[in-house]
């Protein structure tokens, strides 16, 4: 850290951070540790890490859009839940030459992230550290009852997703892609809503309480991929599930960066691409239609229904004809070779 | 990782830190987050990071002491407020060659540390990295109008400090020493003493709990050094302090290791050295007696009176003749030089 001593940072974080928040009673930098009020709900605990040359490079993503992303994966699992976030800790380490300045602005985005979904940031940790590196814990509630778990959904359930997917992993090959040919694409308007589907996705929080009194039956979000995600949450319920390919929702852009890249195959970006926190849920059938038109109405976002929970392990594939094909789990492990 | 895949880490985990705890509707390695039951009391969150290469080295902290380590720091956070730790979750960033073993024993210390606070680990995050970094965030519980912070601490009141102070840091300079030096400071009991007080340190919890009862003022743990963690304890208060440098309690094997070393001072590596997690406190004169009887019966835990909370900002040192000398406040800041 240059620029400032540890108790300084401690102090000018709390500054940012600061600012009246329903139930908190003793916030950021100012204790061991910080006070909230309980509220009447249950509780949701859930906690991401963002390390840098694994989930980011700082030499393209800016230290703003790194702080909003960090809130915005962990409100995507309370949303997940049906629940509401409420408080967030942050845990940080820094390499010794990072200027004063980019941390400041790294506040900045956990800010903004914060005011974003409500999630009132109330403390943490600073270390050092060989290269930066996060981690964010949110507080939610769920009314008892309330919360949607993986493990619910039944044969004959639908498979609904919210958005259109693929967005952030065409943002990622856009901006890794070669400039001569990347150029126009990031100056038009498709290039840019794949640029800030990777560098400012959205949590689903409103659609996730939608979906949770809408009698959603399973619900996660789409972090590592529409296969490997819906594979979990199958594997989770102990059934299997058919998605009708030609019905999975490929986000805008997509298709014209495949053909602007001369590479690349939508459908896959959106099955295997992750990232783009869209919530994957099970719903009985006679509910999709009533939950669907409530998410456009209320948050002009679009429910896909894309297949059917089955009885038989095991995901499949259904093309236009109706031939079934194994769906293979891949996505983002993060310790795949 | 060698030797698993993400998800089959992940089961593996959830079944080390599987078991009933009270609370808990939905734990470790089950849903996109965790599900717990509200408390009745005010909520402590805290968190706290540790980075290889600056909190501990693998070649000298076993994975087992490293977990447990993770959950001891937090939960003196929650003892410093005069809480009850309850739910903890653990973010963690692991190098591609880190053995599966090594992952197993590491949640195996974390699973003994939450056995020994009484802290269910519910839940959070696995991801590459390039060294070993680990961060836990803990939750308490605090009656309203119960928790203790740095901030109340009042001219007249006494400065205590529980147990004795100097011993991590002596462990830690016995563990770094020429081996032909430290070879039998190793194998006698103080020794052992001082190492047990680096890889096993203990958090305060009845005795944080005790001390609020009592009618602390204000309070924190030593994790910095006493002498810059009760400097910030006095600027939280709007108070200066002066310590007296006789009566400063320095843990047992501090005298032996400078003595074997033929370096060091013993008052110095009380006063400086971090790690402890003893709590300082501030209590009105006549609540120390029976405070300190009360931890002595019930933790069998000394409370020792080190000095006095004073209106002039600032804090002081003073020698057995009376002589005041400003105290600095020197200890460990991540980002110092």
């Amino acid at each position: 850290m240059t620029g400032f001593t540890e108790d300084e940072l401690i102090e000018t974080i709390g500054k940012i951070l600061s600012g009246e928040a329903p139930g908190v009673r003793l916030g950021a930098g100012r204790d061991d540790a910080a006070l909230v009020e309980p509220g009447r709900h249950l509780v949701i605990l859930t906690a991401d890490m963002l390390v840098e040359g694994v989930h980011f490079e700082l030499t393209t993503m800016s230290a703003r859009d790194l702080g909003y992303r960090a809130v915005t994966v962990n409100v995507s699992d309370v949303a997940a839940m049906g629940g509401s976030p409420r408080f967030g800790l942050v845990t940080l380490g820094l390499p010794k030459d990072t200027e004063a300045s980019w941390v400041v602005e790294l506040f900045g985005g956990l800010r903004e992230g914060g005011d974003e979904y409500a999630v009132a940031l109330v403390g943490g940790d600073l270390s050092r550290a060989d290269r930066v590196v996060i981690s964010v814990t949110v507080t939610g509630e769920v009314p008892d009852g309330g919360a949607v778990t993986r493990s619910g959904a039944r044969p004959g359930d639908r498979i609904v997703v919210t958005g259109a997917l693929g967005a952030a992993a065409g943002g990622l090959r856009l901006s890794r892609a070669d400039p001569h040919l990347a150029g126009s694409a990031v100056a038009s308007e498709w290039g840019r809503s794949l640029l800030a589907a990777l560098f400012r996705p959205l949590a689903r929080v409103g659609e996730g309480q939608s979906l949770a009194q809408a009698g959603a039956t399973a619900m996660m979000d789409v972090s590592d991929g529409l296969s490997l995600d819906l594979s979990r949450l199958c594997k989770a319920s102990g059934v299997g599930a058919a998605v009708a390919l030609d019905r999975v929702p490929v986000a805008e852009g997509v298709r014209e960066l495949c053909r602007e890249l001369g590479e690349g195959d939508p459908l896959i970006m959106a099955l295997e691409g992750g990232e783009d926190f869209e919530l994957l849920a099970t719903l009985p059938a006679g509910a999709v239609q009533p939950a669907a038109a409530s998410l456009r109405e209320r948050f002009a976002t679009p429910l896909t229904d894309i297949g059917e929970v089955r009885t038989q392990v095991g995901v499949v594939a259904l093309d236009p004809e109706g031939r079934e094909r194994p769906l293979e789990p891949r996505g983002w492990d993060h310790f795949a070779g």
